[in-house]
């Protein structure tokens, strides 16, 4: 099997430690616009070789994992490139402006639009593990856009990897991911400004902090680059969310103003269910 | 060692276990309001039995691990109780109402200020864990006001544990803690909160929620029992903090509405060096 990775980071790194595991003889070449990233993913052993412009026609596999303002430049081009019987996947964490943007694309049968649930808050081909996929949820959308043959080699990838597949349309993947990825992301980065602001002399955040706040800021060291472009690119349902947010906020800040302790209480204890919930979530096992 | 453990929940319990490691035969009694924890802590082996009046007298050492509600009901019982040379010591949240509370206590000397910052957000004898304490850092609270004697037999035990000191006064803690961690747990509850609300089918949280949401609503599963009295002690400070941290959230609000993404980028950018700062915390190690 042939691959092509185009963006080795924390993902594409992964996805090809996880591929070589379930598909021992696959030739893995990639690209990254960082030279100093692509440079390292062979030292890693992540991709044998810079992928050349021969690679994208003849690949079986090419897997786009770059930031979402890059998919929707580079995805169309990419597409132009490939060979007929190319499968051509994203993990972009939006869906609807992509595909979109490729709707009239003559090989959009080609492309299976994908968002692997998974990623970690680091960066960079030093920052792929192996395993990351294992049990993760992938969301694929349109799926009906996709040639058959194509979605059955993605579907076989997958499932070697453990993966587990959801499909949903891009407009409600855009929707509901706004409030399980996107708003967590700025409640953390907020949360980190925050403290920060208050707390100029440092050691203090380093003596008084805790488990619980690392873990509350752990997305706040995001990469602005990679996150930037996603709340552009779903800008209205990261409004919409934010406002929600916002209003709760302002709520249980108004029952504790007015000593409303008996409300605050059932605020927090109505939310206590969110743990079951979470008990459903694959962890990370690294 | 006479140790008696008012409150056998997470802290108390944990601290049993770690004292029973440094102090290997330390006779260990204690009380709770909840009966079935207090038989529970004696089948998990946390206490040997469950205290009696006389106990208190002959204690060596007196942990209150209770919320703060009951800390400033029963702390001043429990030195009207004890021997001249026992040592009393808190695990608050809150310092500034509890030290006010005994400052006039005749036993006052008896007494230390303690938070050790450290817990999950379990609760309960079950959830009792060794090493909790190690390398933790244990915030001590106007230690002038306690006597020398009964400082030094603290340090000792805390020493042993493994855990780092750090002085302050009852205000500065409330109000840097506010920031570290009272917020934190209040963004994730609201968080939690939104998500639920508009997930009405549970199911999509789970599926489509990653590590990062889970990490960040984390602390939303604490107990409201716990927490509600933290927040109402401390009320001035958390409304503080919660205005700023709902004024930075408009912020990024406004930014992203306005579509200023430089200013979007900037914003999480200036954020990202929370990174350095927390690779300072020590975490947790169970």
């Amino acid at each position: 099997m042939k691959v092509v990775i185009i963006g080795v980071g924390l993902i594409g790194g992964s996805f090809a430690r996880d591929l070589r595991k379930v598909f021992p003889g696959a030739q893995i070449t990639g690209a990254d616009h960082n030279e100093t990233h692509l440079k390292r993913a062979v030292e890693l052993g992540l991709i044998d070789r810079p992928a050349e412009d021969l690679d994208l026609r003849e690949a079986d596999v090419v897997l786009l994992s770059i930031p979402v303002n890059g998919l929707l430049k580079q995805l169309s081009e990419v597409l132009d490139a490939i060979g007929e019987e190319t499968l051509v996947m994203d993990a972009g964490s939006t869906k609807a402006e992509i595909c979109r943007k490729v709707a009239g694309h003559e090989r959009r049968r080609n492309f299976l639009a994908c968002h692997p649930i998974a990623g970690t808050e680091f960066t960079g081909p030093e920052a792929a593990i192996s395993g990351l996929f294992e049990g993760k949820t992938n969301i694929i959308c349109e799926v009906e856009q996709t040639a058959f043959r194509i979605q059955e080699r993605a579907l076989e990838l997958f499932g070697k990897m453990g993966m587990r597949i959801r499909y949903m349309n891009p407009e409600a993947h855009d929707r509901h991911i706004a409030y399980v990825s996107h708003l967590s992301h700025i409640s953390s980065f907020m949360l980190g400004k925050t403290v920060i602001e208050k707390e100029r002399n440092e050691r203090d955040i380093f003596d008084l902090a805790g488990s619980g706040f690392e873990s509350t800021v752990r997305l706040a060291k995001s990469s602005p680059a990679m996150w930037t472009p996603i709340f552009e690119q779903n800008r209205k349902n990261v409004l919409e969310t934010l406002d929600e947010y916002i209003g709760n906020l302002q709520g249980f800040r108004q029952l504790l103003d007015s000593g409303d302790y008996k409300g605050v209480f059932r605020e927090m204890e109505e939310t206590n269910r969110i743990g079951e919930i979470l008990n459903g979530i694959p962890t990370q096992k690294n």
